[in-house]
């Protein structure tokens, strides 16, 4: 299976009621990935090193979906394998005193992941046309505006070497309820529970079109939103391996060219 | 072997040529600590997320030593399991304009592990009494008032919940001649060469002495200096693991208080 099998088409309208979340393609159980899986972290690794050595691009992985979607899973279990030294984890919570303070892509572009390095957004600048828009916290008109300045965002961080991998972990509202339940239950789980997550939940359908609004509007050849179901945890690391890889190979990662002097450096050092 | 063995005893004296950067213990070769490693790992994953989950105290890595001790790779090796998203590594490099436009402990200051994270620094403030000092950018007198400062630092640190776990990767002067062959004969490794390394290395003598002298002011019970055998990758991926396990279980961590009301919640959400 390839990688635009979860590639959203730029500018064309999609229904997310048209993906199972269950979906896992024409694979039966995690067995029948786990070689493949070890296989792409290699690479994932070794293309991590070229980028770091080469300090010319940067990756961005933005990872949105509803609570319970496994956004902290996925970096873990799917990207846990990078090298902690070019790799960083941000995650977007309420803003502060001074982020509010100033326009709503400030933050983002303040953590933006520098040449070299791979950034991951644990949820993002997506969430001010989202939970605001559910919530009608700004208008129609501001929601338009914000798509915009998201998308010259995206140009001006593209402008400076990064590639932008947009991803949208998709769940079913049942396994949301599992999953809260779990969280309700196991003791070690509590504090993950968060009750605001329940008030959310009650804008699902909300959810779902202010996120189809967001596909439509903010996706790009260059930067497109890839839609990986997710009810299956396995399935999941193995398409978002398989997207960050194929992300990272067309970027044509290369070796700095050598110092010529250092085959004269080498000698000295043996005499 | 308990991590005693590598802890520095805070104010005695000590001489690095002491301690043989090709010791392992008792230990004769990797397989015998394969197991040990995977466990410690997992131990460490574990701690980790209560520390997240608990978000009252932090921890920060200093991992010091000489060119090719192996910091990067001591970061991946034994702690790359960590979760990406608890865990943030900072390399210090040649202060920027704005940080030399501080005091020596403002940068460091600004990256300091959050609650409910775990920071590495790949070298750190103490760069700036040892490369400072070996080139005689500053007078014995400032020495001394930085080693002062830096106590001063940790225990602020300290007291808003830091646990400091400072490292030393010991090898041999030939260990790290063989290392600079390997950057200067492996195309995939020449960007790692730099040839300021064959400068600091003349003074190699001078950076022992100035790192006895850090030992020697700059420990303390609660955030001692470890010194960690490094010539052998493996011994020292499992002596790290070790230490790091030992500090975060000295810390008392345990999952937050669960909010009375989950039960009822809990029956809600059932009906």
């Amino acid at each position: 299976m390839s990688v635009k099998h979860f590639k959203l088409e730029p500018g064309k309208k999609f229904r997310l009621a048209t993906i199972d979340p269950n979906d896992t393609g024409a694979i039966r159980d995690r067995e029948e990935v786990d070689a493949a899986v070890e296989r792409l972290k290699e690479q994932l690794e070794a293309l991590q090193n070229k980028l770091y050595a080469e300090k010319k691009q940067s990756v961005l992985f933005v990872i949105q979906g509803m609570d319970c979607s496994g956004k902290d899973g996925v970096v873990k279990h799917a990207l846990g394998g990078l090298h902690p030294q070019g790799f960083r984890v941000n995650s977007f919570r309420a803003p502060t005193e001074e982020e509010a303070a100033h326009d709503f892509l400030w933050r983002a572009h303040q953590i933006a992941p520098a040449k070299g390095m791979i950034g991951a957004f644990i949820r993002s600048y997506y969430e001010d046309v989202l939970i605001t828009r559910v919530h009608h916290w700004i208008d129609g008109a501001e929601v338009k505006s914000r798509f915009k300045h998201i998308n010259r965002f995206e140009k001006l961080l593209e402008s400076g070497g990064v590639k932008i991998v947009k991803i949208f972990l998709h769940i079913s509202k049942d396994f949301q309820l599992a999953k809260l339940r779990n969280r309700l239950t196991d003791p070690t789980k509590h504090w993950k529970f968060d009750k605001s997550d329940l008030v959310e939940r009650e804008s699902w359908a909300q959810y779902e079109e202010a996120y189809e609004s967001v596909f439509k509007h903010c996706s790009s050849e260059t930067a497109p939103w890839y839609i990986v179901p997710a009810n299956h945890r396995w399935y999941r690391d193995w398409a978002v391996l398989q997207i960050a890889v194929a992300a990272l190979e067309s970027m044509n990662l290369a070796f700095p060219e050598s110092d010529p002097e250092l085959a004269e450096i080498l000698e000295k050092l043996q005499e």
